[in-house]
This record gives structure tokens, C-alpha cells and sequence, in this order.
């Protein structure tokens, strides 16, 4: 495999060798140590000096089930520290087909001029773009669909992109042409100031992925795809339900954070319910089950029609349908619908987003509750008014804009779905992961509410530090592996799951991996982050929640009580 | 003397003892001992944890010339650091008349209402104010005049702090009835957040201030008067030109930042000189010299009336004139005290406001030189809009609303008029201070530029350390006497004159210091003020000056060459 590296600057391609040392890296663990090891952590992250990282998995491009996530890596202008954000649909397996390891993009152009890349077998096109320019992604995509041909991978940022807001997410086409993020951290941005509207990937001719050991490779596959389908959680209340599965679970829980993280129930909790989207797509003839990748056997995502029956959305998660539902005291789901919609197509990320709702409602912009509102101002952000600069630069953004103290972030990050006062191994995964409150890098929700791998109370300290350390430590391997994250119920639960997941990496590359080994490579990539964020002049400071997580949370009232110290052994590995 | 402390959270005023170890502390020592010792330093700047403090210097009150600074003390809300801000004006004299040794200000009304403080011998009168609300500095201080009599001192924030945005600042009625602010790191937004409007002075039947030995308290000072007035910066140029003098002077040594730090010179710097500002206040019939509060000798302020004789602005300092002047490249002189006038009225730092003017006009939200463009801008501030939230929280935030790179800040605080790589002395000051960007925390153009105290070459780095760490425990130590810092010249040039600040203290207070002896209480503040910020979450990543500072600046295309290590050493005192 190669290295593609583009040089803004220059507007240059190299195509390099792999360094040995990142034979046995991928995905996350790639993009981290590349970030690593040539950006300065100081550096501004909308500056010539950072760069911009997309990594496929150590197993993207085989026949591995699941395993066709994207890694993009880069200082983040959202927290300030390290990034890594995955994602779904059709670049990761078309750039590990083309044997490209890394694409590095680096520097930026001298003039005001935006480009788009387009990548195949022999390097990287640099083309100027103005017909795209100020285009949402839904646009991009259908026009580059008539530029090439529908197999064409696509990497796109919309306006938030443009206006390099922290708001601001990467794009990447699914199978059915609609959009999946990079959701977290505004690595849209990063890619708004390397002034590169969007990337098209052509994999044809494309040398492949070599399989060491193919029998052993497809043996291990098949007792992985298995594992994956016994599940409970991943064989059928994901492909059901999709991930909003969890409004009615975490309600239940008392952990679904209501009107800004008030309350932990949210009375409207039935009308915007998995269950409640579930009838909807049915009666609507939507599709409520498909992969956001070829070769996904879970099937998390859907589409989401209106009352008419035409296409919303798709890829409707439940952290924003909390979002801006219970969080903004919003109950219409088709109004939830429409704001998903237009953040795809904006180019933002939901989660932080629909924080920033709360924080508006919290200083009064909107009322509580008022979801037409909500649209209002994400046409602000669309249209880069200076109210939307505000709201698209994140909920810390607009707290210090409107002097509100009551902001759910941590590092600068807004915090997702999950109440950490109510279910404490999140809170823990929140205040320590390198970056910023972020759910999927240490699911505690999985052994907190859902009981995968055992127990752990979620209303009490006990086990949880230790449970969101294992479990990042645990994320930071899959997201190397490019491996999506609902893999993990069946690897938590699931011994043989695990293992099949080292076989396959052993076969494909002819190694003697134990699950040790790639525990360690999570380890390794943990700590590469921590360095780099050291470095960047985060402190333990950084690891806390905000002061208003000392109020109890009804309905069990529960508050925020780790220690200073407790919070610090986290990373004690 | 007392402590006044006043709880808004449960609008009660409670007066103690001053704890025998804050006996020999004053203005800047006691507000950072204070801030330090009561504020927890991870604590939200605009919460009900900040404390706002409010200090007479050691010397305040007596006859010693040039004692009537305040020194206001609180967390930052722009840098998120400590913060020590002095002023001249009618309060400090007040309140160390009133045997008042500092008036803390704690917690947070639990309503939205907005509150007056009245203090007097007796206590603190704390009132709903309805009527004042939404008004400028220069009407809550006329019609404070018609409620009280004209020798109440006020405290007051115009819109700006109401709004708590981060440009806002605390400004002081002068013994004219004009404004003079304690201007730096958002302290008005401090004030606003504990909602109150304004603090009337009245110090009718005040206990004064006990001098212990005053004939040697008289002596001392008579030598002091005569030191200040026998410097030819303090006895000559200030009082005649005021600050301003400084256009031509920076302009000739190439360390006039133009064009939002491009350039070392301004071509149209003759026309906002201070030596044309001195012919339009002559020809005007303007007031070139006044002092800033009664006992004030230097008297480099001044009245600067518009074209028709009218009043337009007071307390015209270079710093303002620098940063709405070269910086945005207008040479209107004119306009720029119109500028001066709308910020003091609004209650916004003229040298934030100005960097932040910079930054806009790098974002293109106007085209740099549009004198009328600034006007309409901070009009936007004052109007509380969506652009002025922006504009009103600094330069960073704007910077980060609208994606620009090229922004001059340190901890998050404006750089003021004097670019650190053509004066590099003051650069290791900006870098270093635990105040965020501040030429007044160590003043190394003095012996920069001035050739005060020797002359140490401006364009090379040696000696440069040094300098600025002498003139900032010196400073921490003026700052803590109540001393304006333009006594400094002559402290430097001239040992009698330190000498006799040492006999006034001694003589005040009955004790036996020596210059060393108050010198460590400079060092004391510093390490106090190191240590809160560390405790913040500093690190050594805040001292350091932005990217782009490693351009060259013509005409002697200096750059910023200093080392990490070298800025690291400074404060190994």
C-alpha cells in the first residue's frame, strides 16, 4: 500500500511508501499517529500547519463484515486537541481498494481559490471548483453523480465547511447516495481551509487488499458475521429500530437529558420514539433497515419520509433526535427530521449543533420547545448571518456570546445523549477521552443501561472508571481496525467475537496477533492523543465536567460526584 | 480599615476585620491575594463563584502624588485568568477615605433584576436600579450627579457590561465628570454578571487614613513630587502631549504596528500624532493637561473638543489612537476620538475593541481604513446584535467567528500598540504576564525605546529577559502602592525617588522596609498570580505569541526569535 499526500500549497501529489512502522496501523490509530508525528500541537488548526488525515481500517476493503469505516484525523478547531472522527459510506473501502493507506492533505493555497481532488489508481487530480462553491452536500452529490458514475466515492463539506465553522462535519455519500458524517469536531473546517470543496474516489482498476491466508481469513469472517447477528443488540434491535432504539431506553433510565440537561425524562419521550420512527417509516413506505457501507450486516440506518412520502433523511440517530428533541423540549419527530436533513446538507454536525439549540434557548434566543425556531436559526448558519457564525461555531461558542454559563461541554465539546449524572461510566468516558465529551469512544452506556458485558450501576461510582477505560482502550482498537463501533456488543459479550477479529487481521497480514496485542495498539493510540493534547497545553483542568453538573438530575436525582483524583487514574495504564 | 463585602446572592452587606496578614497589602497585592485565596480557580468567570474585588493601593488616600489608583481584581472572562486592572478617577481616594481596604463582591442575585450599590462610612446601601438600565457611562454619571452631589465617586458599566461581553470594562468618573477605565480582561462583564449597574462613593465623615509619622511622611513625599517633576517623561512630555506623544516616537523606531501588525510604520501617522492632537486641542480650545484624580501631578490627560468646540473625548490615550489609527490604517484623528468616545460611553476597552476592529477587518467584514466602518461597528456593540456579540467578546472570538488566523492575542487578550518583534522587551512582558498581552505589566519600552533606565537595543535579544522581569516585579509592586505607572521613569532613572515611596510607606504604616523588601512584594504578586493561573489550567503553551509573528515587520524586518526556552525562564525568580 501507498501513502497519497497532497500539498495544498503547491498543489502537489506524492505517493509514498509506507513507513514499516505503520504496516500494522489503520483507521484511527493512523490518523492519530500521522497528526502526531508531523503536526505541531500548537499549531492553529485552521492554519497552513495542520493537516487533514483519512486512514481505512487495518481490515477495510476485505470481505470483514462491518469494517468500512473512514478515519479522519487533525487538530481539531472545535476542542483544540487531537481528532479522530469515523465514518460510514463508500471512500474507506474505495481507498483501501486503491491501495492507499493514508491521504494526507497538508498546507494551503496561497490565493482564495477552492479545489476538489479527484483520487484514482495513478494519484490525486487538483482541479479548481466554482460551480460546486456554496452548494449543501445533497447538491454536490448528485452533480458529481452526473460528473462520474453512481460508484463514485464522494468526500464533500458544505457551507459550514466553506465558512470553516466548528460546527462544521465531513460528508461522505452511502450506498443509496444519501449522506453519513464525520460528524465531531469540526474537521470540516480543517478541510474548508485546505479549500477543498469535495473529494471523489474512483477505484477502479485499483490494486486491492492481499489476504495472506484467504481460508483462514474467510473462517474467522464467517464466525464474526455470526457473532454479529446473534446479538441482540446488533442482530436486532439496531436493525429494527435503528440507534433511536435507545429514546425509550434512556428515558426509562431517567438518563435522557431533557431542556439542557434538567431532568433526566422527557414527557414528549413516546412521539419522537424508535419505536414511534419505526411505524412512521413504515406507513410512509421508507426502508427502515440498510447499511451505511457495503458489506454492514447491522443495518442501523434508514429512511425517514415525510407524510407525503418523500425522502427526509436517512442515518437518523438517536443522539440527534435527543437532540434536538428532548434536549430542546421538541416532540415532532418529522420537525426533528427536517433539522437532520438540513444539517447533512449544511455540512453540521447534529450533536453539537443541537447543544448549541439548548444554549440558545438558554439565553433566550428561542424559547424552550419551539422546533420551528430550531430551523429558523440553522438557516442561519446555512446562510453565515453573524448570528449563525455565532451558533455554528458550537455550544461553548455561543455560551461566551450570550454570557450563558450553563453549556454542556467538555473540552469545548458538546455533550451528547446520555446524562453522566444518571449514568456515570459516560460521564467518565466524557470528561477523559482526548476528544472532548464524545459517547463512542468509551461506550459505559453498553454495561450501564443496556447490561452487554455484564453490569455496572449506572446511579453508582463503583466500576465505572475502569469501565470506560477498558472500554476506550477497547474503541481505540476497533476504530484502528475500521471496524464500526456496534461491533463491540457482540465482542464485549461474545469471546469468539473477539478472537475472530484477530484471526482475520492475522490472516490477512501474517501475524501472531493475541487480542493483548491489539488491546496494546488501543493503548498505543490513547496515549499518542493524551501526548499530543499535552502538548497542544491541555491539563487535568480539561478533565471535568461543567460546574452545573453538581445539581441533581430527577428523576433519581443523582449528581456528578467523582473526585478530581478518581477522574485522574482513568489514564493510570 | 475594613473589609466591605457585599453578597448578591443574598443582597447582604457584611464589614469585617482586615486579617493581620493583609495588613501591608494593597491595591493589586490584595485583590490577586484576595481573588486567589476566596475564587476557585476552574470556576466560571461569569458565575456565582467569581468574586470581584476592588482595592485602594498602600499609599492611597495619602498626600503622595500620583496614589489615587484603584486596583480591580476577579477572574478574567477573557482570559480565564486572573486579572488585575487599575484606574484612576474619583473612587479609590473615596474608599480608602472611607477606611475601606477592599470592597469584595460576591455571588449572583438568584432573579434577572439589575442592582445599585451605595457606599458610605456606615455601610453599603444595595438598590434595585430599573431606571439607568440599558444607558452609557456618560448618563448614569449625570444623572448619578443630579441624584447625589458632585463630589460622589462612581463605579459604573455601560451596555457592554450589561451584556457581559468580554470587551467590557469598569470605568471611574474623573474629578471633570469625564470616564477613565480599568480597561483590561472584561471586568465590566464581571461586574455585569453580578448585576450591578453602578457603585456610588460617598465618603462624607470617612475615618481618612492614619499616617503614623507624618512630618517623615511629608518629607518623603516632597522628594518624590520632585523626582517625578524633574523627569523629562513624567515632568515634560506626558503632561504636554499625553500619552499620544508616543505616535512619532514608535513611528520612527519602526514598532508602530499598521495594518493589524504588517507594518512597523504608518504613513499617516503625523496626522494622529500627539503633537497634531496637541495643535487641534490648542486651536480648540480643548484642556491639553489634567490629572486623573486629585493629587495627580503628571496630568497627561486631556479634554480633546470636536472641530465646533464641543467636548468629544478625555483620557485620549496613544494605545486607542494606536489601535483604531495605524492599526485599522485611519488617519482621522477626529474619527478615533469619536471611537474613544462611543467605547468609554458603551464601556469597552479601547485596546480590545481596536485589535478586534483589526481582526474584522481581516475577516472583510469591513475594508481596513473605513474610519465610518468602525463607527457603525461599534454601534453594533453598543446595540447588543448578533455581529456586536461578536465583535464586543475580542479579538479571539471574533478571529474564530469568522475563521481568521492572522490574530494578535495572548491568553486570549488583545496585543496593544507596540509590536514585540521590533520591541522585543515588550514582548517577553505580552508573552509572559500572567495579565494576557499587557504593556502596562512590565513596560519595556522605557528602556527600549525611551532610553529610561538605560537602553537596552529594542532590536536585539539581549538583555531582554531581564528587563522585563525587573520592570514586572516593579510594576506588581507600584501597582500594589496605588501608583500610577508613569511614576515609573522616575523610580528608574532616579533612586531618591523609589527611596521615598519606601519612607512614605514606612512613615504611613510604622514599619522598616527596604526598596528589596517591596520589590518581593512584587514578587509575591507575581507567583500569587502565576499560581492561580496554573491552578486554571496555564501552561507553559499560553506564553507564547501567535503564529504569524515570525513574519518579518518592516522597515527592519524584525522577527519574533525568542525560544520557548528563553520565554520559559523569565519568571525563574
Amino acid at each position: 500500500m501507498k501513502i497519497f499526500r497532497v500539498n495544498m500549497s503547491n498543489l502537489r501529489t506524492t505517493i509514498e511508501d509506507v513507513p514499516e512502522e505503520w504496516n500494522l496501523l489503520g483507521g484511527r490509530a493512523l490518523t492519530s499517529t500521522i497528526v502526531s508525528k508531523e503536526v505541531d500541537p500548537t499549531c492553529h488548526p485552521l492554519g497552513s500547519k495542520n493537516k487533514l488525515v483519512f486512514a481505512p481500517g487495518l481490515l477495510t476493503g476485505t470481505m470483514a463484515a462491518n469494517s468500512g469505516r473512514l478515519s479522519v484525523g487533525a487538530k481539531s478547531p472545535l476542542t483544540g486537541g487531537i481528532k479522530e472522527s469515523n465514518v460510514g459510506g463508500t471512500a474507506s473501502q474505495r481507498l483501501a481498494k486503491l491501495g492507499i493507506k493514508a491521504l494526507i492533505i497538508e498546507g494551503m493555497p496561497a490565493d482564495d481559490k477552492f479545489y476538489c481532488l479527484h483520487v484514482h489508481k495513478d494519484g490525486v487530480n487538483i482541479k479548481e471548483e466554482t460551480e460546486l462553491l456554496g452548494k449543501g452536500n445533497y447538491e454536490v452529490i448528485n452533480t458529481i453523480l452526473e460528473r462520474y458514475t453512481e460508484n463514485t466515492g464522494v468526500i464533500t463539506i458544505g457551507q459550514a465547511g466553506e465558512y470553516k465553522i466548528s460546527c462544521a462535519n465531513i460528508s461522505v455519500k452511502d450506498p443509496k447516495g444519501h449522506i453519513r458524517s464525520a460528524g465531531r469536531g469540526g474537521l470540516g473546517a480543517v478541510m474548508g481551509s485546505k479549500r477543498i470543496k469535495f473529494i471523489t474516489l474512483d477505484d477502479n482498476d485499483g490494486s486491492g487488499i492481499d489476504i495472506n491466508d484467504k481460508d483462514e481469513f474467510r473462517k474467522a469472517a464467517r464466525i464474526f458475521n455470526k457473532g454479529l447477528l446473534n446479538h441482540p443488540v446488533s442482530g436486532d434491535a439496531l436493525p429494527r429500530y435503528g440507534t433511536n432504539v435507545l429514546v425509550n431506553i434512556l428515558n426509562e433510565a431517567g438518563g435522557l437529558p431533557t431542556k439542557n440537561f434538567r431532568m433526566g425524562r422527557f414527557e414528549g419521550a413516546d412521539n419522537i420514539s424508535g419505536e414511534t420512527m419505526y411505524e412512521n417509516i413504515m406507513s410512509r413506505k421508507g426502508d427502515t433497515t440498510h447499511g451505511c457501507h457495503v458489506g454492514c450486516i447491522i443495518r442501523c440506518s434508514q429512511t425517514y419520509n415525510d407524510k407525503d412520502g418523500n425522502y427526509l433523511t436517512s442515518g437518523f440517530e438517536y443522539e440527534t433526535i435527543w437532540g434536538f428533541g428532548a434536549g430542546c423540549m421538541v416532540d415532532d419527530l418529522d420537525l426533528i427530521a427536517q433539522a437532520d436533513h438540513l444539517c447533512d446538507d449544511v455540512g453540521l454536525d447534529t450533536i453539537e449543533m443541537s447543544v448549541t439549540m439548548q444554549t440558545a434557548m438558554e439565553a433566550g434566543i428561542i424559547p424552550f420547545g419551539d422546533g420551528p425556531g430550531i430551523l429558523k436559526l440553522l438557516n442561519e448558519v446555512k446562510e453565515g448571518t453573524p448570528l449563525g457564525r455565532i451558533l455554528g461555531n458550537g455550544a461553548d461558542f455561543t455560551g461566551k456570546a450570550f454570557a450563558v454559563t450553563r453549556v454542556a461541554t467538555v473540552k469545548g465539546q458538546g455533550i451528547p445523549a446520555y446524562d453522566p449524572r444518571s449514568v456515570k461510566g459516560i460521564g467518565i468516558t466524557y470528561t477523559t477521552t482526548p476528544m472532548g465529551a464524545d459517547h463512542t469512544a468509551g461506550y459505559a452506556v453498553a454495561t450501564n443501561i443496556l447490561k452487554v458485558g455484564g453490569h455496572v450501576d449506572p446511579l453508582q461510582k463503583e466500576g465505572q472508571i475502569e469501565l470506560s477505560r477498558n472500554l476506550q482502550i477497547a474503541t481505540a482498537a476497533l476504530d484502528s481496525a475500521g471496524l464500526c463501533i456496534f461491533v463491540a456488543f457482540a465482542v464485549i459479550d461474545d469471546e469468539s467475537v473477539s478472537h475472530a477479529i484477530i484471526d482475520m487481521i492475522n490472516a490477512q497480514y501474517g501475524i501472531n496477533w493475541t487480542v493483548d496485542d491489539w488491546f496494546n495498539l488501543g493503548r498505543y493510540v490513547l496515549r499518542t492523543e493524551l501526548d499530543f493534547n499535552k502538548a497542544a497545553g491541555f491539563t487535568k483542568k480539561d478533565d471535568r465536567l461543567p460546574e452545573f453538573f453538581n445539581e441533581p438530575i430527577p428523576p433519581h436525582n443523582a449528581t456528578w460526584d467523582f473526585s478530581d483524583a478518581e477522574l485522574d487514574q482513568v489514564f493510570q495504564m
